[in-house]
């Protein structure tokens, strides 16, 4: 049967990097597996076509896709329409409505990029870490969430941070699962010396851990010591666990880590359904939308390749697949292929998105 | 007439770190200026004696003094300690009923020093940023922040993000003002795509720049955005303002970038009194209480000398007092005396404490 895929491309450089994975979903439909794509509007465009960030037909077929594919969101063109419809709010819903609270970033450091990377090269170079963000919770979602006229020309802004015990160990559960088959290192990071949530965080952490993981190792870090230490000594981190906002900041702290923002993948994961055992899912890029390098042929489209990498591993049970994919995406960039990101002060003619995504479909051959 | 000076030395490495302040301050009392220091609790020594954070008698003195000077609070040995007397408690109350909104966190990276970075030394050499966090507000702050028991095995916690107009506009000013006798820019970071406070962080700011500061350049950045361009081109900044959470990780990441946390003050300043334009203010280190090395001669006292070169500036307008300090731990530097934390590689014998401290008093002669 075959496997429904969701494209929805985005704006800014989404659909351009999306059309190299389209190439790579090719080589895999020729080569004996089998996805049927369907393609739909999220973000700006979706708003530019019906007024919505994400459609109620598109949720629909969101729904009921085996994964969805995202490219990215957003660009000054909307920054005046309403707060309830700018592009983010599309990205936020996919995430709220599918309950895609496992959000998975790995920030690794290619070798043939650790020079790229602001910080000393032996203090990145191997760096493998994965941020496990809560993604459903906390204050990108609690109510009251508001502006209210005080009057006298004063108003008041109003965001609720909010998490219940079973959002904190279904996550804290996940994140325990992935270090088993990691480097069984977790390290929890919230304020809980200044938040109630932080607090909570913190103790259903050690309860989870203590009840099923204890074989895993386990500790604490305040969010601002830990991105401090993300900065100073990344290696010392195998998984990081920390809720929805902490994990935005921090995963794009490990992200510029690695020296190149146009390479990293992520996956956002539900729960496993009951009766079928199948997670619901989204794989997108973490770059944005880089609107000032769209329609150029400059993106990188690497990130988003590997995002449908991790979709064949987390949704398709292809972890011999995603693993010729990430191989591939190796290969690619030892024969020293480049896009402009990726490009050092020693210079070089760079690759243009086009001729990355064929350089990578070529390379799929021989791995 | 003599300067009330409060010393809050608190727990850890505060007292020690402090010792080396106060013969500081014995020698500009020794050459012409007036400060008639007293001493107090805070934190969780305050609570080993009275069962407080901080007590109402030590907030009558920090009231009424003309600066206070902190240490740091905290340790494992209050780990247990109700939530409400933890050691933070004691300073987020000093914050707090001081109305201490703007903190400055000056992140500079010293030219000595500038192979301790764990950036490349060409990214942070002669960086000098200013981050101006709001103090009083935000989730540190706002209510309900508590944490319900629902039954059933599960607790809610909330904690609540709350910013007016007014307690915005503000801390925007600070930041115009100081940029104003700096590089003239200011960077304003929030999260307006997902927070409501981030929506009027972003317009009062904008409202403010357009109503008395536009001669200053102004831009905005999504804070997870700005964490990465910290760590990726750190040097692009001059001044950035932001809210009480976003600026304790950015302003962590940024004083990690400068390689050496041992060496970076903080000033916390209140709104000038109508009638005496007198400021109350409250200066610390950005370092913690280190209660690993506490007690062992091993802290580097610089980061608290320079808070009170601070206090010179912006509390007793003594502007060349506080120039000769810091000119005093620059020359200190360049002989090559080193506490324990600025050794590098290369080796040598650390000084302790009293002898850093002592080092910066004799150059305080020549200087
Ligand atoms: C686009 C934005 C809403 C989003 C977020 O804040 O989660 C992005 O920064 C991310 O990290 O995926
Ligand atoms: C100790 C703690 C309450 C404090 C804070 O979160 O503000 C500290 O991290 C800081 O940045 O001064």
């Amino acid at each position: 049967m075959a496997h429904d895929l969701l494209i929805l491309a985005g704006d800014g450089i989404g659909p351009e990097v999306m059309g190299e994975v389209k190439k790579v979903v090719g080589w895999f439909n020729a080569n004996g597996m089998d996805f049927a794509v369907e393609e739909d509007l999220v973000g700006g465009c979706a708003y530019d076509a019906h007024g919505q960030a994400v459609s109620d037909a598109t949720m629909d077929k969101a729904l009921k896709a085996d994964a969805v594919l995202l490219g990215a969101v957003g660009g000054p063109k909307w920054d005046k329409v309403p707060y309830e419809v700018r592009p983010e709010a599309g990205l936020l819903r996919l995430r709220k409505d599918l309950e895609l609270f496992a959000n998975l970033r790995p920030a690794k450091c290619f070798d043939a990029l650790a020079d790229f990377s602001s910080l000393k090269r032996e203090l990145v170079e191997g760096l493998d870490i994965l941020i496990v963000r809560e993604l459903t919770g906390g204050v990108y979602f609690g109510e009251p969430k508001e502006i209210r006229d005080l009057g006298n020309g004063q108003k008041r802004a109003i965001d609720t941070q909010v998490y219940d015990t079973y959002e904190i160990d279904r996550i804290a559960s996940v994140a325990f699962e992935l270090a088993r088959v990691r480097d069984n290192r977790v390290c929890s990071m919230e304020k809980r010396n200044v938040m109630r949530s932080g607090v909570l965080w913190h103790d259903v952490v050690e309860e989870v851990h203590k009840a099923r993981y204890s074989d895993v190792q386990l500790n604490h870090m305040l969010a601002d010591a830990g991105g401090m230490q993300l900065v100073r000594r990344p290696k010392q981190f195998d998984v990081i666990v920390t809720d929805n906002l902490f994990g935005d900041m921090l995963s794009d702290v490990a992200a510029m880590l690695t020296g190149s923002l146009g390479m990293l993948p992520s996956a956002s994961l539900g729960a496993p359904d009951a009766a079928t055992g199948r997670r619901k899912a989204l794989y997108e890029p973490v770059h944005g939308s880089a609107p000032d390098i769209a329609g150029k042929g400059l993106a990188n489209p690497i990130a988003c390749i590997l995002s449908f990498a991790m979709a064949l591993r987390y949704s398709f049970e292809a972890g011999e697949a995603a693993d010729r994919l990430e191989r591939a995406v190796e290969q690619v960039l030892a024969q020293g292929v480049r896009t402009a990101d990726l490009i050092g002060p020693e210079g070089g003619a760079p690759a243009s998105t086009v001729q990355m995504g064929d350089a990578i479909v070529a390379a799929l051959e021989g791995n």
